[in-house]
């Protein structure tokens, strides 16, 4: 088959590899029907995740078709289409017995291109299949699906789940690339007073309207004394970091109110500095995490009744062999207005569902 | 009247100043029987909290006898034996209706010895009176309900509750001084698994022991190895910074385990560095927060029952009168050994108790 391969830093290509099958009795081999390029593949291939070996297929996100399971699987066979997790579970070790699945010692949790081959494959084999593929519901199409792969879920916990968003609150959310926006979005299921959006990209901020973001406030023109006028002076309830630089996490802190929550989901390379001189007598809550994709089958449901703008993210589709054009064109994002690339298979047809 | 009146940076005396009277009806003036020195109230003195004004009685930590009330009081009378409590609170504000005292915004939160004048001298108008003083049991010692007014609400909200501690946690307590023995002490109350202190001070660490610590470090002695060793080397799941700087705040984020907290009760005066780069991934909460005094009157009612053992932290006592060099003693407290100094005016009999 063909899979996107990194070769080390700067470095990959879509190439023949060998098939994969089942190595272990827990295992599912998925037929990859679509899939997506994240953030974090782009920060691989910079060479900032060390872990990843060269030879290793990216990807941590898909839709396809199961077309093998080993002898311990129980919840998937063969025909039925389902939602590839970026979270792989065992289910057995102390952090996922508590759902904590992102933090998995049991072999699992990010794994998928990451420790082991990927999705941006043509089949992937997935670990611990039970817990870590969701079988799909026929009315979520595959775009939708794909979404909640990872950045929905995402954007959900470790945003608007950890920063405890309330009825009434005010919810900024600062970056408003994909995960910011799914942010944006599951935000407002809990009735939120409004939800402010912050980005230096007018693209952005408008697609940020466009799911539900009442103001828009550009990064370099103190958007934190717009909060504090909103607000009577005291800044936002909720203040969700989707970014991942220093510099955009302190004014996260500088936006919240006291007693408010900051919840960080941006994926950081650098320190930050955090200003307890300030903050020591603010009652705040700084919190951050990896997704445990706990809320998935929530999700889907959520998105089976039309209630997830889901789909609204994708700007780009290519098939699934133009991988290295699509990998150019999320890339360079600030010039291709690319949110999310998705690309398909040949086999894109909607296949028979077993179950949701 | 005599108060220890501040005037400025490294100057302060025990002196004669106007009799303090109810100037508003919400007020009630309280003789003092008990008082304290805080740490706080050093670093008032090194000049660290330039909003105090040289001319203000500092303290903000009391136990005495009502001696008038305004037209206004409902819940306390002439007589009555009562704590006043570190946070002044409004009760009307927006921050007062949800419990959050301390960030009162009505008027009231931490102004005595702060913006008004406070404790450390004969008699202290306390204005909100009817939030702000609480009766004391006949069963709750001066020594005992002293250390209510402030380090016990303190350790237990800003450090136990909002760490979260469960039973069969491990929490570790950076900084055995008052706060963080306070923090150990009413850490036990949840029946955690264990209690680690680090600290620098011999002496500490053995009081650490002796208000409950099974385990204490040397915080020079890579604590956060032997954290690691007695929890699979996962972290301790609650850790209490309990000192203020940015090297033991650090100490802390490299203790906690993933899906842990850290909470903050440390008085901080410069910023920290926040390494995003491997936290962003661990599920981690810190917070923040200036004690409300909500549970105060849960805490009188433990010390009444005898399940607080506050008065142990009080090493020296002096009449009120020698409050200059009680505050020598403690601000020397390495070479001292000091940890809580109470100070007692002439009027020390029990009286007459309302209500509790």
């Amino acid at each position: 088959m063909k899979g996107y391969v990194f070769h080390g830093p700067g470095q990959a290509a879509w190439e023949d590899v060998p098939d994969p099958g089942v190595q272990e009795p827990t295992d599912a081999v998925v037929r990859v029907d679509t899939v997506t390029i994240c953030g974090t593949d782009l920060h691989i291939l910079k060479g900032d995740v060390p872990e990843v070996r060269p030879g290793t297929i990216l990807g941590h996100e898909a839709v396809g078709e199961v077309v093998e399971v080993g002898a311990d699987v129980r919840t998937v066979r063969p025909g039925d289409r389902v939602l590839v997790s970026c979270i792989t579970s065992c289910g057995r070790c102390r952090f996922c017995r508590e759902a904590m699945y992102g933090q998995c010692r049991g072999g699992g949790g990010w794994i998928l291109g990451h420790l082991v081959d990927g999705t941006q494959a043509e089949y992937v084999r997935v670990p611990f299949a039970d817990l870590s593929v969701h079988p799909l519901p026929a009315s979520v199409t595959n775009e939708d699906a794909v979404l909640l792969a990872d950045i929905f879920p995402t954007a959900y916990e470790v945003g608007v789940l950890n920063g405890r968003v309330r009825p009434g609150d005010t919810v900024a959310v600062v970056g408003a690339g994909p995960v910011g926006l799914a942010a944006i979005a599951t935000a407002r299921l809990f009735a939120p007073e409004r939800v402010i959006a912050v980005d230096v990209a007018p693209a952005r901020l408008e697609a940020a309207r466009k799911l539900g973001a009442e103001v828009v406030a550009d990064a370099r023109e103190t958007p934190e004394q717009l909060v504090a006028d909103l607000t009577g002076g005291l800044g936002a309830d909720v203040v969700v970091e989707a970014v991942g630089v220093p510099e955009t996490f302190e004014l996260c802190t500088r936006m919240v109110r006291p007693g408010g929550h900051v919840a960080n989901v941006g994926v950081h390379g650098r320190p930050a500095t955090l200003h307890l001189e300030d903050l020591w007598i603010k009652n705040v809550t700084i919190t951050t995490g990896l997704v445990d994709t706990h809320s998935t089958p929530t999700l889907l449901r959520m998105a089976a009744a039309g209630r997830l703008p889901a789909s609204q993210l994708v700007t780009h589709t290519f098939p699934l062999e133009r991988m290295e054009e699509a990998y150019d064109v999320f890339a360079h994002a600030a010039e291709t207005g690319a949110l999310k690339v998705v690309l398909g298979g040949p086999q894109r047809e909607v296949v028979p569902v077993t179950s949701a």
